[in-house]
């Protein structure tokens, strides 16, 4: 679609939707490196808003960043045995060093430089972590190390879609190392929290924390936490994830300290990344048939201001009204733009609704003699008149009911679609119309991937509320007793 | 070197003291992939500060931040003729996507997964970068393009140095597109002159802007633009570079614009860069024998808190006291952190002062009864006594004063070594004391290679300052009529 198409409406096509939506707002496009995105100016200004709140949240929780490197040596993959089946199949692979001009023209990759171990494009970092933390970890003394990095990573993806399986994406992983066990168990929580509240706070997202059955758990890890954000289709799409690794990397890399009381133990690991894919969640969570729909908090721009004139005496009063607009909204860190450019009011509009911004505010004669603006939210509602006097206030509360209008809307989305069918017979019949289903279920592997075979829906987690509630129930698929309420979905 | 170890002094060992600094100081290490290195969380917070206040500059002169993919197809490298030469040579080449069970253990690279075009991490963005903008314009109205990326980038080296020459580092590089030749120029002229802003105001760095000869001009360019800063040693370090790239890359990938009159023209560019490279660049000019000296604008920590006590009783009071302090700066937007390990005050000061620390406020019984703290700079001098009361502005004023006199100091080094010998052979008997050497010179890249292989100085730029002063000179070197002022120097 070119960027000035109509979108194509939910109910026609829901994927095709979610891809005009991205271009319509210009937020990414595909590049020419197979399964790897762009992500343009307005997309980029979403993720910046995201990371630094979340850099905030990680460093008010005691942690720090730092850098690791982007190449890991193919033997410390397999290291840990779990970790290797899970993330060396599909990974880029750096094999030379040099390249050199080919006959018929163009470049080749030297021979001469061929590496003698191998390089992987890091698909996450434990392992050359872990080896770092292996030499600066020696006593107690060095415990808790609380880092996080930001970076990019590769995943080499057959089947890719923007934002939500790339095969390179931006995330940050945090990885920890305590001196117990319970420490870390703590911190796999407290970090599960992080995410929730940010999810809550900053994407106007209502998501369910919860365990992973052993099946979906990170690879390497004793337990896996998640929260899971319920897209407008009723698909489950997970939004963050926080592992509690035991000792399963301290061992695989060696990595001891000595305790107060003079004994060796391996340390105790955790990890915890979100990535660009919430940039997916977002768009798919609250846009609408325009285009893009934005919580303020993350709206790279909250507020156009678009003037209207016809003659040119009328150009300048309001133009003139339009800067005050500006310099009124500014300095209360209000993040608003004039469109000053000469075409029609209504193109601006437009424009601007399918990237998202929450609120306009037109200017026109009449509203200068009045000394106000009128006010469009972008979540609809009648316009409203709003006077120059005191404007910041209103307009931070407007964006704040805007703000809370799109986590109200999302939670009575989540919970009319949360079902609690009667049958494994009853969820079949209801998955293709979309939702969660909250069943009770007996913890089994098998079982899980048949059903995951015929109906393409999976556990999303175990919720971490209401677990009790499976006590003395049977299992909705086996008729064994519960042993977990589980959710059912089906999932980007 | 341990970290408890004392550093090499400079006198003995300047670059053992580069490295002892780095070390003493937990900035960075060497990770095991070769010539990567490991950012550590004191060295990243410094990169953190700069990226920061850099962003900003970049955003207050227009421009926006977007994402390009990691891996560039190899044949997009050979589409710049000039471009392939310099940055095809020694770049990480990915040639498969998956690895496979070895036999013997281990895996390694899949063969079925070799890739059909290989893909080179890196190096720089251009090329990726200009076949999008060839997607995105289209016409005048979709110019300027004013995009910048940070980003990790990889280029292989031989023979590396933390923070100087690694083979991955972190950087941001601006990517601009324009209508005219005019506007391309202005703007590679623009983003030197943020360049060399932040160098003296955030790094206290003073620097020299100017232009490279043509055997020192990045590969591509028609004209590089740098920024020259002088270590103590009196090398220079290329601390910064802004190109204007003409058509070049326009050309290559054929990206044309219709222009207001209705013709179609190629596009003017430019590109700007600075790395992590930086915060070597800092080390070197402000550290001494002791270990890291630092900007208080680039200081992860700016003030450390250091209580003193005997008795119990006292450490009560003085940690209350301590409490206090820190609650009357934090405010005040004063990186302060209270170190009230329970170890002797002379271990901490040793290490904060290591670690670069400016200011240190050492708190004991006497002082809590004055209500006062007493105060040690980095940078030496007699310490002080501060009163709590007004101590935000009073700590303010001591690290704007800190921060003054590290550039006046790098800035009476700059000058003082900063020569003008009156001979080629005037020159050579000086270089190994170090120094920027400004001569009168005869553009001549192969008189310039002469020099550089006999002497191992090169020229470091054409100072934008000063060029009149060539009129009617005549050439150190050659004898003949200059065509430049010019500096000599040897580099890093």
């Amino acid at each position: 679609m070119s960027q000035d198409s109509p979108v194509t409406s939910r109910a026609t096509d829901y994927s095709q939707w979610y891809l005009d939506v991205i271009s319509a707002a210009g937020l990414a496009d595909y590049s020419p490196v197979k399964g790897a995105m762009v992500i343009r100016p307005h997309g980029y200004a979403m993720w910046e808003h995201m990371r630094d709140d979340l850099d905030r949240r990680f460093k008010d929780t005691g942690h720090v960043n730092a850098y690791f490197p982007l190449f890991i040596p193919v033997s410390f993959l397999s290291k840990e045995a779990e970790h290797v089946e899970g993330f060396a199949k599909e990974c880029a692979v750096v094999t030379h060093h040099r390249l050199r001009a080919a006959e018929g023209g163009g470049v080749e990759p030297d021979p001469a430089s061929k590496l003698e171990e191998p390089l992987v494009v890091r698909p996450t970092s434990e392992t050359i972590i872990w080896h770092m933390y292996g030499q600066w970890i020696q006593s107690y003394r060095d415990l808790p190390i609380l880092i996080n990095q930001w970076a990019n990573v590769v995943r080499w993806e057959m089947k890719t879609r923007l934002f939500l399986r790339t095969s390179e994406f931006l995330w940050q992983e945090g990885h920890t190392a305590h001196a117990t066990s319970a420490e870390a168990v703590e911190e796999t929580k407290k970090m599960l929290g992080v995410y929730a509240d940010f999810a809550k706070d900053m994407l106007a997202l209502p998501v369910v924390p919860g365990v992973k059955s052993a099946s979906e758990r990170f690879a390497g890890a004793l337990e896996t936490f998640c929260i899971e954000a319920m897209m407008q289709n009723g698909w489950a799409l997970q939004a963050g994830t926080s592992h509690f690794l035991g000792q399963n990397f301290a061992k695989a890399f060696d990595v001891t300290f000595q305790t107060q009381e003079g004994t060796r133990e391996h340390v105790w690991a955790t990890s915890w990344g979100v990535s660009t894919r919430l940039i997916g969640a977002v768009i798919m969570a609250h846009s609408d048939d325009t285009g893009l729909v934005l919580p303020p908090t993350i709206a790279p721009v909250q507020v156009v201001v678009t003037p209207i004139w016809k003659s040119d005496a009328e150009k300048v009063d309001v133009l003139a009204f339009c800067a005050q607009v500006v310099a009124t909204l500014k300095p209360h860190g209000i993040r608003v733009k004039l469109d000053d450019r000469d075409m029609k009011p209504g193109a601006k509009y437009y424009e601007w609704e399918r990237k998202g911004v929450p609120l306009r505010l037109e200017v026109g004669p009449r509203d200068v003699k009045q000394g106000s603006v009128f006010a469009a939210s972008r979540t609809g509602g009648k316009k409203e008149s709003m006077a120059l006097e005191g404007l910041a206030a209103t307009v931070r509360a407007k964006l704040d009911t805007i703000q809370a209008d799109l986590y109200a809307r999302a939670l009575a989305h989540h919970e009319a679609r949360t079902f609690r069918p009667e049958s494994y017979a009853a969820m079949k019949d209801a998955l293709d119309g979309g939702g969660f289903f909250l069943v009770p279920w007996h913890d089994d592997a098998v079982a899980e991937a048949k059903i995951k075979e015929e109906t393409r829906a999976t556990i999303r987690c175990y919720p971490i509320d209401g677990q009790a509630e499976a006590a003395g129930r049977t299992c909705f698929y086996s008729g064994r007793p519960a042993t977990h309420m589980a959710i059912f979905a089906r999932a980007y």
